[in-house]
């Protein structure tokens, strides 16, 4: 094997450095360097050669590497789920969910997450060095889709003499590749917690994906996806495609009861087109913070990969079909107020899993938090997470 | 009354001309000027004179004039309710409501609709020219409200000496303005119908018109609103905001009944950016088809005036206040997958004219087309009004 070392040091991942300027520089994390010998295949005929995956893992990995707990990242996120992130200091997006003591208790799992091919956080992607170029892929990086992603993630788990893993577990587009893991390596995932996410992605869905993708393809600064030799970046165009998106992320109710319709250090309106209301302001500052730490290439990726994104379809069209023969225990979590992946769609999925005789349980947990649920406060969730993967380990027989 | 004079000539209004460069330009309709020393007063504090109101109407005015039904017309609609669009060459936005033998029939009734003040369809809007500068208003045009278009209606109906109307009917946008006619012009509404509209924008409401406007302002074609002295266009940004906009305007469920996850004029997905599902195809013909008949900065000022609007904050915060005393007959019609204007709603209003022992009956549509409904084939809503208005005539008896 001519992949370049790489010592893993768990629990010594992350390091918590200074912000950083821009996106792309993945302080902090683990990096595995596969060469040009060693491609990876690609959906759309296509390969990846060389490239590099980005990850973070927190606990510890034991003896018999029966205690992994993979992680999948949503669209806009990345590997540092339980430590701080790079860019922009703030806590891991997943605090509330990973590390001691939490549900996925890092004292007892030793958790891995990979920042995903595409993506803009150490991993190949738009951003990286076209080997035939020497310049940025941009536009010639090719499309990449959710069994691209998970395959990627198998290569690195391969590379560190994981067989197998305990749970996959991920919300939103992370739930996907949870749920493609689950269909592609039955034989390499014990357990699945497929969070707010389905089986595809609606027409609804897609139609919010392509404003935001048009968004950004609209601004000048974009250049036809070579904004970084020009010095360039389509901050506007992807400050509102993130606003579009954000507010799929929220459920009414939640924005309702957060700002309904306050003004925003004011008396009265203004009468012209500041943010005059809380709301407003609320959502430019989401857009205005997300182009600090997230590229605008890896934004049309990510977003285009889960549009594509249709495990039925990859399957003659018969879901229960892409769990057949699985021995994966599943635990499927939705919300009441999530529009974006509604609870059917992962009715869908507990239907296909029932289908096919496997072993599911299937949560849905009232709040008015929408879609963002799975990143917030949910106690429901973590007792849910905390009991399901509990059982498992004692049926696994791991003694940790 | 120093009044331009302007002869009307119902039914000859819609004369049907042939395909117009660009917005603005209302062939067909009748204009109304309001000179320098007949201002327009608005909520904003300012005054707009002169100012000119076009509309068009449908039907014969009988001679008590008491036959009138005015339209509201939505955000983008115009007056062009029931004859051929002068600028896309398309049946007037409501020929399925309004016509010859229709539940609003013009055989019976004289329908008049205005552009609302600050549109770009004739009347007085930021695309006009300001008087102090010689070049178009701009950003300089007042910031417009809902209670402000209803003033300029009135206005126009002063003119026709038209001293009351039997009915004022429209849908979202138009449905507020009914509800505000209703509300100060207590003794001119005979009866209202408001549709798939409330009595105030909602916080993800007044969010999505923000990524709108951003997205407008964010096209450096936008030129900080002074595009039209620049011979430019914001078209790429006002596609955008027309796109996010028109994911509202439909449901889940219809997109997926129409769409699905659909290809466009393909066997299989491309793996690029091109629109490979017939969502993304249509969505795009959507925001194209927008820019050639809507100026940007009226987009700006009709949001605005959505988001301003707040029926019970103008009445101490107590909707039924707002309608105390009223004579008028009331139905309010909603859409079950209407999730721009949710059943609820329109049910807030319904509460508040119980209130005050209104006369209100209250319909809900079931039906998949989400907030668009009320411009679709939906024999129920059609039923209703024809019903209503019916039984509304004989009470006023009208011999018609």
């Amino acid at each position: 094997m001519s992949k370049a070392k790489q010592k893993i040091k768990p629990d010594k991942a992350a390091k918590r450095p200074a912000r950083s300027p821009a996106p792309g520089s993945p302080s902090g994390s683990q990096i595995v360097h596969f060469p040009e010998s060693e491609p990876l295949q690609l959906d759309c005929g296509g390969a990846l050669a060389p490239f590099s995956l980005a990850y973070q893992s927190y606990g510890t990995l034991n003896e018999e590497k029966s205690n992994v707990v993979l992680v999948c990242h949503a669209l806009t996120g990345d590997q540092h789920v339980a430590s701080t992130h790079p860019l922009t200091g703030k806590p891991g997006w997943w605090e509330t969910m990973v590390g001691p003591g939490k549900p996925v208790d890092t004292n007892r799992f030793f958790v891995i997450c990979v920042n995903h091919v595409g993506g803009c956080m150490g991993s190949t992607g738009p951003m990286s060095e076209n080997p035939e170029t020497g310049k940025p892929y941009g536009l010639d990086f090719p499309v990449i889709t959710i069994p691209d992603m998970v395959r990627a993630q198998a290569r690195l788990l391969d590379h560190l003499g994981i067989a197998d893993v305990f749970c996959v577990t991920g919300g939103s587009m992370g739930g996907m590749q949870v749920l493609e893991w689950a269909a592609s390596f039955k034989d390499r995932v014990f357990s699945a917690i497929p969070i707010a996410a389905g089986a595809r992605h609606s027409s609804q869905n897609i139609a919010f994906h392509e404003v935001g993708r048009q968004a950004v393809m609209a601004d000048p600064q974009w250049c036809g996806g070579r904004y970084l030799e020009r010095d360039k970046q389509p901050r506007k165009g992807l400050a509102v495609a993130r606003m579009a998106a954000h507010i799929t992320y929220l459920s009414d109710e939640a924005l309702h009861r957060k700002f309904g319709r306050s003004l925003q250090d004011r008396a009265r309106v203004s009468f012209g087109f500041d943010a005059d209301f809380q709301v407003e302001s609320y959502l430019r500052h989401q857009g205005a913070s997300f182009v600090d730490r997230f590229d605008a290439n890896s934004y049309l990726y990510m977003t285009r990969a889960m549009d594509y994104f249709d495990l039925a379809a990859d399957h003659d069209g018969d879901l229960a079909q892409a769990f057949a023969g699985t021995s994966t225990r599943f635990c499927c979590v939705s919300f009441t107020s999530d529009w974006l992946f509604p609870t059917e769609e992962i009715r869908a999925v507990v239907q296909a899993l029932n289908a096919v005789a496997a072993d599911v349980s299937f949560v849905e947990i009232e709040t008015d938090n929408g879609h963002d649920s799975f990143l917030l406060h949910e106690p429901e969730l973590f007792a849910t997470v905390s009991g399901f993967l509990s059982a498992a380990a004692r049926t696994r027989g791991l003694d940790i």
